[in-house]
């Protein structure tokens, strides 16, 4: 493996062995060594929390960074081309972390540089090291990723988060609950290849009538920029918020998921009963991010 | 001792424990290691020279750090609550570094998160890693802090630095002289609490007739913005500046500090003088934060 | 030595050392280690490739770095000197790489501090990391310093590369052709000081003429804000573009080197001939600003 690009890359065999990696490292089996290594972090789209994640990652298994935020480089204004800035960077770096908004720009890259690439998010296309992560706080608290019951809730139409998801977990036999605003639905590009593979998954509007069946909810930000108006935004916010009376009858192993931000998708009393994990979630992406560092850097 | 957010918490062992520490990692007699750890340097409020001096002082004992500066952050903008900032922050580092403009900042944060926190300066509260510097090089300079003779001079009004200071000494029986234009004289607050502590001070005017008394000239910035006009400004600005005619009696350990940057409250001719110690100050602060650093991560 | 501020400053043998340290460097016979060191990278005119050389070259010696990055920082714009910002500067680093719009303020810094200080380009005056790590590309490219034929390409009067070039090789008996939109020639200073010295060279409109005798072609960017007019500057700027066509008959030995970045004056289709060899030649600043750093730091 060379690159990180997209979750369609990797057969159920990769995706196991990145978990068991990242296992291996939280538990201090493994110890990988990337001292004297260099990750360029180009951010042309910044992201503070990606950003700090991976900075973490690469140091604390002894690697260096150098990073580029947003698009207001000194070489970019003076007219270079993508392919040359890449190229450059390339003759620096060991590896290269790669955030933009623009779909399939995290592959040209793999296809320029002769360095690794990792997909930091690519607009509304892939973010498979967060998909990773996902799988790996999934993985964690339920002790397998086989047959288990996910509600996808929020924002399912943009939210490359749960889009990932979704094909990440194909091969592990999930049944879905997809619960958002009537024009925030899952794609129906999305929707037709679940049919296709006879995966099960269902569209709801309300979680209440099945929150006590799941083992993962996975919660997003509805942004208001996705409404048309403000009043339609004003009308369907409050039916996605999850607050501790919902939480009455889940099942024990029930954990609730964010990729963070969060704004008031989950109100705060959440934050203190045992289902919350978003934040141990986000601690999981330092180890899954050290354990994809290691592998592309051939480090372990 | 967990974090440090405010001299008023420190007892006069523990400060002497700080200035212990740092004398014996600059002697080269303490050599810790925070190799793999991760500060977190969140300067909401930006200044570049703490900044500095927090990055090497991270970096000289093996550690790492990442940095937010500002509040334009990506995640600030996208709505998340400073809660859930720190919460995050807290899953990658091993310990934060915070300045705020709001007082009160680093001890709610201190409240939130699981790993220290260290105060970079929180409004016109407290800047005790400053406190600890400044008294570092007192000791330093006068091989005691005990029955030390102070004169503060500047803005005394709106210098935190120099209120921590204030509180920083009352053990160690100082005196007290403050030079400062009238409405920018010490509050009310302070100047009750030194009464109170039957701590010997005078509130003066001009610099001239006490300054062959003094051990340390604490010299701060009059920014022209403290002031209600620019006459006002001009009127009082030239009789708060140092310059060499008025050294000409001094003590033989007097010594002359300035939290910098300075303007013009100092000449440039007084930096050849033996008095001036502002520059070795901030090399000070670099053996104060390792101290701080080490004391907080348990490394030494 | 203590500083790197010009070319002029540099004896022939002097030069031969940097370029045998590097090479020693690249081929991992030397294997200097700086741990524990800072670097303080003082970009008061951005420049992003530049500065990732720097931090490359730093972090792969095992150094640490810290940033200053615009004019905008705190202390600037709290009023703080120049002078007062290196000194303290100077009080947390242990080097200090720097670079201005301003002619001459590299070896201001070398006054005012008492650690080593590198210009990383100083205005139109001089960029002596740029020049050393071109002198690398060629003598790597053509075993040799000596008796090179070479043509320098595009803006020839604003380019401070180009400058420093002809200054860095004129001891080893070079053979120049200067080729330039006439009202961006080489400057009349550096043709006196050519002719002076007796060095060969030749002004010239046209490339193909020439091209076949070269051994090393160094190509520039000509900026349209060079030009009085949008017309003047689309008369001439296709001239100097550098395309397969005209390599048909170049030398064996021929390599076109570039300081990147480059907008249009070479062609992409370039890039793949054996001719191209401007990214290499980034890579080579790493090792070249590797030995500086080494060499300054008393590291090897």
């Amino acid at each position: 493996m060379n690159n990180l690009i997209s979750m369609r890359d990797l057969s159920k065999q990769e995706i196991e062995r990145f978990l068991d990696i990242a296992a291996k490292i939280e538990s201090g089996e493994l110890r990988p060594d990337i001292s004297r290594k260099l990750a360029a972090l180009l951010f042309f789209e910044p992201s503070t929390r990606t950003l700090f994640s991976f900075e973490t990652a690469v140091k604390k298994i002894g690697g260096e960074t150098f990073s580029m935020i947003g698009t207001s480089s000194s070489s970019v204004k003076k007219g270079e081309s993508l392919h040359d800035t890449l190229k450059t960077i390339s003759m620096y770096a060991d590896l290269i972390v790669m955030r933009t908004t623009i779909e399939g720009a995290a592959r040209y890259a793999s296809e320029v540089v002769d360095i690794p690439i990792v997909n930091a998010g690519d607009g509304a296309n892939q973010h498979p090291t967060q998909s990773l992560l996902d799988l790996y706080s999934m993985v964690k608290t339920q002790g397998t990723l086989n047959n288990l019951t996910l509600g996808l809730v929020g924002d399912l139409r943009y939210g490359r988060t749960v889009h990932s998801l979704v094909q990440a977990l194909k091969d592990f036999n999930p049944k879905f609950y997809f619960a958002s605003p009537a024009h925030l639905r899952m794609p129906s590009s999305i929707i037709h290849d679940l049919k296709e593979k006879n995966i099960q998954f269902e569209e709801i509007e309300e979680i209440d009538s099945i929150i006590n069946e799941l083992d993962i909810m996975y919660v997003t930000r509805i942004q208001r920029e996705r409404f048309p108006s403000l009043e339609e935004y004003e009308k369907v916010k409050d039916s996605y918020v999850i607050d501790v009376n919902m939480l009455d009858n889940v099942k024990d192993n029930f954990k609730i998921l964010h990729p963070l931000p969060r704004v008031n998708e989950i109100t705060k009393a959440v934050d203190k009963t045992p289902y919350a994990y978003y934040f141990e979630q986000a601690k999981n992406g330092v180890y899954m991010r050290q354990a994809i560092l290691s592998i592309l850097l051939k480090a372990i």
